[in-house]
């Protein structure tokens, strides 16, 4: 399958190095090619410059946001929240008629919100939506002719795409949207990955469920000293 | 122990119960127990009449909130949200340097937020406070001389109460607090209920993901078609 990833950070890397082991053409969208490119130190997290990780993935394509969604059979949103509805409403048509998975959490960074415990960013995120709606609605409303599936939001992308590194593999993701097509497509593709339990959690209004439950992720990844854990649902 | 159950709704009912069966002395309380035997009728929830429920078990007896709160060493805080901080601040003396664990949650009924899920209540509930605050908070900074544990929000009460009824007990248990012997406390509480993984969450700022990860929780129940699950943490 052609697969558009839509975003340079660490999430959208670990999908893009798995899809491409998966055998997928896959291809990276950015604001400016060129800017990301010429990129050469690590960002405030310490990640590295995308074009020296790109060196390691000969055959993922660096383009536009448009040019990629274009080339794709399916899109997946690495664009962090406090941006995504803007961008990807501004490639609507290019992502017309096709499945966009999102895995975004609508995170607003304010200073003000110190965390009691030592966490990577300092602060303790809010979350804008929260509670009456949410950034994976915002997109589908934004994007009427896209299919919006909710996904892997409640594991790192690092562990999403690789559901065996922990535990086995004996845990559970979560998908949540409108369009049945869409979520068996996105099912398949979380399958392909090594995901054995994936639940259906309905129509996209539990997308609301899945972007809060970060909370209860970086408090248990404060609890245990990283981010290498799963949830299962025991039942 | 002494333990007070403060409240009497199906969630009260399942700690009162248990803990009678593990040989504690066991109060509840309500604001007037008078008009509580007096009720005849199951409640909006199909709930039977509080009065019915107890003649099943001799030994546990009702009693006003505050003479509940004084008779016991620990107390478990089963009053709505929208009624906790108000009640349990009319009772602060009565609190004052024992350990309350609280597994309310702040919902609000809005009949203007039809959920696209049938569920049992009509509606999706919203949070009141969340992200920024948690009812957790809101009651320990209320009683400032009790010492809350946040615990049991993520499971049904009737779950929480007996782990070992779902997955032979294999899954995971959160708490929260600013006060370890109190924690220790309850941690203990919890080891008696049959919980093998109660995981601490740290400070009582991590009340709010615990709060925030009902609506996860009522999803997972209405994809499920029950509620008889819980989550562990893989790692």
């Amino acid at each position: 399958m052609r697969i558009a990833v839509l975003g340079t950070g660490s999430g959208g890397r670990a999908h893009a190095a798995r899809l491409l082991q998966l055998g997928h053409r896959v291809v990276v969208g950015t604001r400016d090619s060129q800017v990301t490119l010429g990129r050469t130190e690590p960002d405030f997290m310490g990640i590295e410059p995308f074009g020296q990780w790109l060196a390691d993935y000969p055959g993922i394509e660096l383009m536009t946001f448009g040019e990629a969604a274009a080339e794709a059979d399916l899109a997946i949103n690495g664009i962090d929240g406090a941006n995504a509805v803007r961008v990807l409403g501004g490639i609507a048509d290019q992502l017309a008629g096709k499945t966009l998975m999102d895995y975004a959490v609508p995170f607003v960074y304010n200073p003000e919100r110190a965390h009691p415990w030592p966490t990577p960013w300092g602060v303790m995120p809010a979350l804008d939506p929260v509670d009456s709606d949410s950034l994976g609605e915002r997109i589908q409303r934004a994007l009427p002719d896209t299919k919006v599936v909710k996904a892997c939001v409640t594991q790192e992308q690092e562990t999403a795409v690789d559901p065996g590194s922990v535990g086995g593999g004996d845990h559970t993701i979560f998908i949540a949207g409108e369009h049945a097509d869409a979520k068996a497509q996105v099912t398949a593709l979380l399958r392909s990955y090594g995901w054995r339990d994936v639940l259906d959690l309905g129509p996209l209004v539990s997308s609301r469920g899945m972007e809060m439950y970060t909370h209860m992720h970086s408090a248990i990844q404060f609890a245990l000293g990283g981010a290498r854990f799963g949830i299962k649902v025991v039942r």
